[in-house]
């Protein structure tokens, strides 16, 4: 089946777009993240959840535990649980990702 | 921590690329599969394993069940367990896509 976007969720400074609501198996999640043009998403870290990342569109600092990465379509990423994580996007265009969440037992975020 | 292809399975009609190895939880995999200009994957299914695709760069005729889509960058599909698909690359330029295997238990292809 192919992905339709049927829902958003505004979050303010982020937009999720679920994907395949009902159909993955359990233990996994798919999302279409788009952090909007000067805008952030805050340090956080997953007690148990990995998320790999698959950058679609736009550009950001994306940092990942020590790591500060210039983020660009294309590029591909993995969270692992514990690991804390952020983005900032300086641009004018929305930063726009595909989030796939593994070992995903529920919202585990933890803000610092 | 950004993905870095270290590897690549040359399948003949097709090119894997494996991302993360021994960094994803037990019950997943994820890989970048290029299928070579004028090239096919046959079809075939998996008796657990569902497949997201996150279409990267190129266009082909992609079947899953009784669909057949014609597939373009941007397009995210879902194959669930026992789902008949197959790919047909009639162009000339390579077919990309990211694939993240779920409820992975190792090798459970069935071809046709």
């Amino acid at each position: 089946m192919k992905a339709e976007i049927s829902k958003a969720i505004d979050r303010g400074n982020y937009i999720k777009y679920p994907l395949f609501e009902r159909e993955l198996p359990e233990g996994s999640y798919a999302q279409i993240v788009e952090i909007k043009p000067k805008s952030r998403v805050g340090k956080h870290y997953h007690k148990f959840q990995y998320e790999l990342f698959y950058i679609i569109s736009g550009e950001a600092k994306l940092g990942i535990g020590n790591e500060e990465y210039h983020a660009k379509p294309g590029d591909i990423y993995l969270v692992k649980p514990g690991d804390v994580h952020w983005v900032e996007n300086n641009s004018e265009e929305s930063f726009k990702l595909l989030v796939v969440k593994l070992n995903f037992r529920g919202e585990d975020t933890v803000w610092l």
